[in-house]
């Protein structure tokens, strides 16, 4: 690997000025960056300052020179190109939305976000809670990460290019850690994690061994799922899975290595209904206008207005308590359930995942009831019942829960039971 | 301890067949199991496949060929016979209920979880959380480490036979992690655990240390309290308390570290006392029938059916928000209470444990009176409070929390009381 | 440094007796202490055991000796002078209060506690908490860390000198880790931390890069904040911040530093203003006589009896629901937030910090609106409700939230709705 970088650096040699100029200044200014760019690979292959910055002082003085991924491909091809392959190169940017109207944006990318010619972004936009925060959050708690589709230095730092740096999990760890997709501290702690903690490389894979086989910069070979934690539709995802059997299958028995890989796929099944259980509590709620506030009463969801929100684009803030208990249940403890399991970690399967997931669950249903109650407590009288029943039946059929017959069937009967009184 | 193995492996050496017939295609098949096992003091002694996994090559394909550690036993007794002495060997299975019906099972084990010939489980079985999950769930987040007592893989791994795996803190990671038993954690970032990290095992003490001391395998050397968190009757608990003290004193003053180790039994009192404050609470609301949902409204529990559990058969699902609480305040908060303060880490001892503790306190009396307030909003008539109350101070009578002459005292006063209305 | 050290150790060598009485008894009582004596710096300079321990061994074995920071300081002035400068050597303390009663307190130290003459402590005593807790929990919980005023020992350790320790992260870690500061966590997973795991010192800094730069014991440093995250006066904060980036300038651009300590700057701001928004809320429910328990019905606070304390001195046991909210989100999320973005650590800033930080404040209002309502339910009749919203009115005049001419405006707006009605 480190030959391939050395020869692509040498075949761009022409091309590089010596850095005369800005050196004797810079090792003053930046003397860190001028000592790791003296010691690294580029340096060697007389890969200088321009070759990566430009000559464009000024705008570098005014922090807009940051080093796009497109200046490294013209001599790191293959490694851009199966990056660009991967979930790092696309989509990750999805949460900055339009917002950052990024210059000499390739106009293909639109498509993730938009269908052709609407501005109306599509659903599955990762951007609303993006769109929530202030520049400077923004900045340092989303950007800082999701920048990996456009920056090689998110994994393998500015200067260095010493590989030990990207061939660390440590590397990883920076933005594949916390409480929504703690796979890192997931893997430290695995059989896997351990063993390779105390004997190294030769005993127990790391992040790079199952996610970047050979050296890819594909990190998704082998992944069978979106990252909202949605299964890939089986024509996908088959494939997927024999690439994955075949990573696991230099250390282990395919059967096992597969074996292992179901359980996930059944426990993701298990984990989603719980969270579709919980779901249903809360749409009840909103059909009945007991959700505390209302959308209707809130500041507007950057991307759907004052519609309730409880699929991939649910927020954090300016939200009900109960929709907040969705958004842990989602987001955190329901990934934790499913990649601990997948990563062979029974305290993130079970304790920091799957009893989290039912405990929201329990406290759900808790508030849903008291809800319902105070909502009782203050129907005016019993013909709002009928009416709020019928609406809340309505409602189901609009969204595809019931068909038109049991709709009719259940209306009926809703009726009947009215009059009857 | 290496030299002990090689030579009990070389007492087996005589009914050890060479493994000409797996190696070939096994190389194929599981290339690293066979490259760690050559690298294995097992290979140099001339222990090969059939010596631990058998000959019905269908079986293993099957997956039904796990290595119990009987298959261990006849060459490493004496870690053997300590593991089954310890907390290790014996007891941890109970998560595994008899639904398991494991072939072959020892009579003996019956013992742990029934009185004679009853088939009624005891109230100390480890098990209504297990009984509750999938199949799946249960494999990996439940029996992944419960199977310590009949696995030395657990520890020792698969192939390899590498005493720096199970000498490696993180051999015990694995499992002693989490937010039910952060042992590894609280000891990571205490003073033992930092001068290791610093200095290694000549300046500070790793789990092994203290709870593996010489080398043995009966891991409760020492420990004055059972899993529950329960101390042990003083009888049981000087002799180990003794023994412990022994550790300390290979580099403490034995006088410190007694003073230190009787603090962390103050704390487990104390914070015991908060606990039961709590339960307390709980107890008074089902007497009252303010749970929500009440016991008799919700699946019944595996073990005692539609009774009330606060005891370590506790689950954290299909149950009330307020018990939930008391979950997480017991098998959580409390926990990391005592083992941090056994193991000297501030954090966890106050932030982690003892904090929580408290905020776990404020919660539960909270929530109880808002469902007191509900319940008393709900209550429809003034006569039902006098039976309501009788009713209460029966069932502590009943539960043995007041004396039977407090019970007519106090009845009487509320008699009192109603008749002066 | 070591050789300093050394020298210092030297000039003190007139004044200290050869350990001959203790050692021979001690190699049996407290074996690691004489080993680790023996291959210190101390041992090697003839620093024996009275200079540090004294003479008086009945003391000693009663555990009442310990090491005073005073002991030390003779022979290491410098190392003493800068850490009585920083915050470590100064207000640390405070924890402890005046029960402990400490002998030979220096009075001047009254002064961080009281006004002159004053026996009324004052407002920012960060004590409350410690004056709740049990004398074992307080020792293990609070002033295991909070000793660090006195005793160089919290971080050099009792007999070993080996300069490693004190440089290594972990030795910071025992303290600056867990719920309320993770310092420790923060900077391991951010970018200078993988770094430092993957490559060391040469490759990025640690704790003690920017901290203790220069092996000062000064470990205040460039920093801006106080301990309860408030930001300094502009006049002391400016020549603080130069120092820190003169820090980064070693490795960073000084305008990019500066870009990224504002950035911090700017968040902490933001964070602070989502806290004030809940305190208002807490405050108003206070002002109607609405939280659970109300403070005149709760045991007093330990320095302000039975008045509402939302400031620093906040506590996380006997209070209500939501003031408990209040400490997870001022105490936890605002601290992570806020030590993550200067910490440039994404998940930090982000998920640990201002997603829960938010989250907080959806719980906080959720809880408003349900007491609120609780409320309005016992509100007896109407005219309660004018005098009770002339009470808050007035409330608010006196706490400064609103001017004089403000106060008697909305006054009249409230009486003119209310003869309306």
């Amino acid at each position: 690997m480190k030959t391939l970088v050395i020869l692509a650096a040498l075949l761009c040699f022409a091309a590089t000025a010596v850095a005369e100029e800005c050196i004797p200044c810079h090792r003053e200014k930046t003397p860190a960056a001028v000592r790791q760019w003296e010691e690294s690979a580029h340096f060697k292959a007389g890969v200088g300052c321009e070759k990566c910055h430009g000559t464009d002082h000024e705008k570098m003085k005014r922090g807009e020179a940051r080093v796009d991924m497109k200046a490294c491909a013209p001599c790191h091809k293959k490694a851009f190109d199966s990056h660009r392959q991967s979930r790092h190169g696309m989509g990750l940017h999805s949460g900055w939305g339009c917002t950052r109207n990024l210059e000499g944006r390739n106009q293909r990318e639109c498509g993730f976000c938009h269908d052709k010619d609407s501005a109306e972004p599509l659903s599955t936009v990762q951007c609303a809670r993006f769109l929530k925060q202030s520049a400077e959050m923004g900045e340092i708690g989303c950007n800082y990460c999701h920048n990996v589709e456009s920056s090689c230095a998110s994994c393998h730092s500015n200067h260095m290019t010493d590989l030990k740096i990207v061939r660390d999990p440590a590397s990883c760890a920076k933005c594949h850690m916390g409480p929504d997709h703690p796979q890192w501290e997931m893997w430290q702690t695995s059989l896997h994690g351990t063993l390779y903690g105390t004997l190294g490389a030769k005993a127990a894979p790391n992040c790079q061994t199952c996610h970047m086989p050979g050296g890819s910069h594909d990190v998704s070979i082998g992944i069978t799922m979106s990252s909202g934690g949605i299964a890939y539709p089986s024509e996908k995802a088959a494939p997927q899975r024999e690439q994955m059997i075949a990573i696991c299958s230099q250390c282990h028995a395919p059967a096992f290595a597969s074996r292992e890989l179901a359980r996930g796929d059944t426990i993701q099944k298990q984990s989603m209904a719980i969270v579709k259980e919980a779901e249903k509590i809360i749409l009840d709620l909103a059909d009945r206008g007991l959700l505390d506030p209302m959308p209707e009463n809130r500041p507007p969801h950057p991307l759907s207005g004052n519609k309730l929100v409880l699929d991939s684009q649910l927020l954090y803030e300016d939200t009900s308590h109960i929709e907040r208990l969705l958004f842990k249940m989602k987001k955190y403890d329901y990934a934790r359930t499913i990649k601990g399991a997948y990563h062979q970690n029974p305290a993130y399967a079970h304790w920091y995942g799957n009893a989290e997931l039912k405990m929201d669950l329990v406290d759900i249903k808790a508030e849903g009831s008291r809800l319902r109650k105070a909502g009782r407590g203050a129907a005016p009288a019993e013909s709002a019942g009928i009416e709020a029943e019928l609406k809340v039946l309505r409602n189901r059929l609009e969204r595809g829960d019931i068909s038109e017959a049991d709709y009719q069937k259940q209306k009926q009967l809703l009726l009947d039971k009215f009059l009857k009184k």
